[in-house]
């Protein structure tokens, strides 16, 4: 199986990565050069065939087609002290799936977790917003998440949840531990077998009336906030 | 002027605050007798007609024309002390906007500022993603950001920008002051006479090969560290 990937910084990623398998461009592109001495397939292509390959898209005039989304196992992500893994409670949004595997290959976490069902999962879309980071964060696809939970707390993995109940402050516990972090579903948050799974449950503070953040930026802030605890 | 919004959270918004100008929704709808008894002028429509109101955005079978969105001065909102006003440098997609107007509302910021011209505006879509937080959310468009930093700084609010060259990190200076954070664009960060106003220009640690957050992922990181900050 393939998939279509587009957009400058997708192609480039991939193509630094020697994931091509044959590129679609303009006939006057830059590229061409490159491909050619690379020995890479290309076929030179009208600004329609893009938007259609593309569905539509921001291609900038660039698509290709990629070897399938590499993943890997959880096995593969363990580190012996201060790890970080982002586990993805039934996420939705591929938008949100895509700035979530930049924000966790920005901050060097060591991979990404969510569920094969009821999930999005690896596409076009997410790689395309990820900005070329989906090719350096391990992202494992699990048919149970509880599961995985209990094989991390048995590789010494604490688990921390977010849930707007909680009574610890999400920035007031201790992060010098192997950490995963749990993020739930864009419209119920983190589901009730996952959270009996959590060793912390923690909040963050909402000072106005909406009292949700958007999944991606929870995430962000939770992320980064382990990163800062641990460099003081 | 008006402008459409849709979606569940956006109408519910709009409803409880009274911008309703008038409502489009599904004959079935039970928003019908809510409307019926607040005396809000409806139109029972299609789902074609929904669609196209929404310029096929999933508007939830709702959709309502509202009166223009409201802006503030830069003057409604100061403080006197801990103030907290985010400035966005030239941003240009509306779902960073939408999602920072969100953000920001979560964390009682006291306002978000952006440039008339050569930004993104709100817009139906930005309401949208700001999940009916741009009900609550002070937003100024000025002409001149330059001109606006240096009345803030007047004022007593220090200026704090982000780039990645920056010597400082983001977690390590003193936010227990009238804060103003600057917030690049997606593309080329924050532009140099912005920058020459800036009192700190601070980084985020970047432990990757991407080294570029998703602009509202970088907003919401440095929203919620100036709380986290000023708790401890």
């Amino acid at each position: 199986m393939s998939n279509i990937i587009y957009g400058k910084n997708s192609f480039l990623e991939a193509l630094s990565n020697n994931r091509i398998r044959k590129a679609y461009l303009l006939k006057d592109s830059s590229f061409i050069k490159e491909l050619e001495k690379r020995h890479i397939e290309y076929e030179t292509v009208t600004k329609a065939r893009l938007d259609s390959l593309s569905h539509n898209g921001n291609h900038q005039g660039l698509a290709a087609e990629v070897a399938e989304y590499k993943t890997y196992e959880v096995g593969e992500m363990l580190k012996d002290e201060n790890g970080l893994i982002i586990v993805l409670d039934g996420l939705k949004d591929p938008h949100n799936l895509g700035a979530i595997i930049r924000t966790a290959e920005c901050a060097g976490a060591d991979g990404i977790i969510y569920k094969k069902h009821n999930s999005v999962r690896l596409s076009d879309t997410v790689a395309k917003v990820a900005s070329g980071a989906l090719e350096y964060v391990k992202v494992a696809e699990v048919t149970n998440l509880v599961n995985t939970l209990k094989f991390l707390k048995e590789k010494g993995y604490w688990i921390v949840g977010t849930d707007a109940a909680a009574r610890d402050m999400y920035d007031r516990i201790d992060y010098n531990m192997n950490t995963v972090l749990v993020i739930g579903s864009e419209g119920e948050g983190i589901s009730r077998l996952v959270r009996e799974e959590c060793d912390f449950m923690v909040k963050m503070p909402m000072h106005g009336h909406i009292n949700s953040l958007n999944a991606s930026v929870a995430a962000g802030i939770m992320i980064y906030n382990v990163l800062s605890y641990r460099q003081k």
